[in-house]
């Protein structure tokens, strides 16, 4: 068995259970839930050396390598995590952990619920940036983690590791907070809800119990992925990959005539074969939700104030969804509050989407800050 | 009957029938049309002082005035043509126009097709910016208008002055084109595709024959508006007049929570109510066809070379649909072929929508143009 050069090879999922309820910040609490999770590379003698990295609305515990047997299953942050990439294996113990809700083998609307024997279905707690991290905390108990060299993620896996450094100040030694915001602007949260009225208005919904009719919202789901994958890519990036070129011609129909739109139309059904509707309207939540300054009155720099760790905090130039200005929210707070923060501004055509990129100058500052600070 | 300062008072719709056949952009022909109409101010005895206005996605005939016995029925662009306003109607006869397949009393989809004896539905054909321009002539024509003294319009309005800039050098002394572009980013196009998708894919929908089965394909129709919506203002604006502005509190539900979320799906719900499917279908579908530019190989001089009229462009700083940026590229291809084009940028936060707003800098750019130019 070869893998790619650089590759952490074929993996597996694991999975973990806990028995003692978790507390969510609903008020709700979940009995008991299980999280699926990989790891890559090897936790040293002083379980100093690990690293855990969160994902972002679709994604899952699969980060790097790939499954036996399976072509094409690459982990989705496989360019950031191997041997000799930025976070490097052969120094790091990296963790990837399907989060709580999610639709890959953890926990979540699909899952049986023991009071009634059936899936979850709407009756899935609502959860929160907060109560994934807290759900990462038991993992890390689980695997004998007292303390994460570095938390890192991109979007709204940068809020997991910004929400990290706030809430286990001890736990954390790096947040690496990539392509994130403080919270979500009101046009941000437009976007979700109508992702989110979509899939509620899909009369395959069933009032999101429609495992049980043999069915899925599938026309709500593919909407809620177009209007994403919008917001996901540049202006200038989707006008030179695009463009208005056609297909074949103008057909005066409403069948798909420019490039753009049979893609998105691809990308969309793609999506809304393998992901699940009412994780999608949990984790656009969870994004709505997460706002640390809520409660210090909207100050940022006092939501901060908890946090001791160092930080990285990187933006895309063309990301439109969490702009550079947002990111320099953060780092502005934590300058005020007197933390050690680099701060790189990656000049990227992408949008948003430049966090799951190896654009050059992106890897290296990764790269150069896990040295020098983890050393 | 007293009017507000400035209206122009009580006025009525008008309908014109027109017998010949008119060939659209498609090849299809439609053997017979009406459209609805309404004007303002009075024709002079040169019929030199007419200016047509154009509406752009959910607007209509209805430009101005309010109709006898029905409170808050003032027109789309009241605050623009009227009585001493910037398209003054003591001076000028201004004539707004319902186009061809919109859903305000012109032909269009629900009409009756002549050929089946039922609505047209689906079979209603995909009309264009040019066979609007081609149809609007037909209505000068029976007006006795020989020659526009301005066409006029902002967004999809102001395409259509373009094209009959390019179109009826003849029959037309100014151009007006407000908040456009020479035609669609891939983006904009994305955005259009969404909300075709959310109409086709709504059960409701029936292939566009759903007038038969009593129904309307609403809840495409409110994602459809929920979408164009968010295009229409700037983050910023956004951000101002709603933020992370909760209605009540987290109820950590999918009912709406923040303003924002309920301010749109109010508005999606009024425009659902009024708005026909098929009308907008075709419309986002002018919208992405519009490229003058596409029969001189996307030069956008050569297209515009046949236009012999004065022009007035103007853009909007926040305008994020049809950025300053896109009536730039209109600006220069008109200096490249020596027109008479003045340009203005106006500073409003508003984004897109700015151009039915009352902004004392852009409504004195209209007014002074229309001053200036036509004496």
């Amino acid at each position: 068995m070869t893998a790619a050069p650089g590759s952490v090879g074929i993996v597996q999922p694991q999975r973990a259970s806990f028995g003692d309820p978790l507390r969510l910040s609903s008020g709700a609490t979940l009995p008991a839930f299980e999280l699926m999770y990989e790891t890559y590379g090897t936790l040293n003698a002083e379980r100093s050396n690990a690293i855990l990295v969160c994902h972002a609305l679709n994604a899952s515990h699969h980060v790097a390598g790939e499954y036996a047997g399976q072509p094409a299953s690459e982990g989705w942050w496989d360019n950031m995590v191997g041997p000799g990439k930025p976070v490097d294996t052969a120094r790091f113990f990296a963790v990837g952990v399907n989060n709580l809700g999610g639709c890959f083998g953890s926990t979540e609307p699909a899952s049986i619920n023991p009071a009634t024997g059936k899936p979850w279905g709407s009756d899935f707690p609502i959860v929160t940036v907060e109560d994934w991290v807290d759900a990462q905390a038991r993992l890390a108990d689980h695997l004998g983690i007292e303390r994460f060299a570095a938390v890192m993620g991109g979007s709204l896996g940068g809020m997991q590791a910004l929400s990290w450094a706030i809430r286990y100040p001890e736990r954390i030694g790096n947040a690496l907070v990539i392509a994130a915001a403080p919270n979500l602007s009101a046009q941000n949260i437009a976007f979700n809800e109508v992702a989110r009225a979509a899939i509620l208005t899909d009369p395959d919904f069933h009032d999101g119990h429609y495992y049980a009719y043999g069915v899925k919202p599938v026309r709500g789901l593919r909407i809620a992925r177009m209007v994403g994958h919008i917001t996901y890519i540049s202006d200038e990036q989707m006008g030179e990959k695009f463009g208005r070129t056609l297909r074949e011609g103008l057909n005066y129909s409403f069948a798909p005539e420019f490039e753009i739109e049979s893609y998105l139309r691809y990308q969309a059904e793609k999506f809304s074969e393998y992901f699940d509707a009412n994780t999608y309207l949990r984790i656009t939540k969870a994004l709505d939700y997460f706002d640390p300054a809520l409660v210090t009155g909207g100050n940022l720099t006092r939501a901060l104030a908890p946090a001791s760790c160092r930080f990285l905090v990187i933006s895309f130039t063309t990301d439109w969804r969490f702009s550079p200005a947002r990111a320099r929210e953060i780092v502005k707070a934590l300058v005020d509050n007197r933390r050690d923060v680099s701060y790189a501004e990656i000049l990227a055509p992408h949008g948003h989407d430049a966090f799951l990129l190896d654009t050059p100058q992106y890897h290296a500052v990764v790269r150069s800050y896990l040295e020098r600070t983890l050393r």
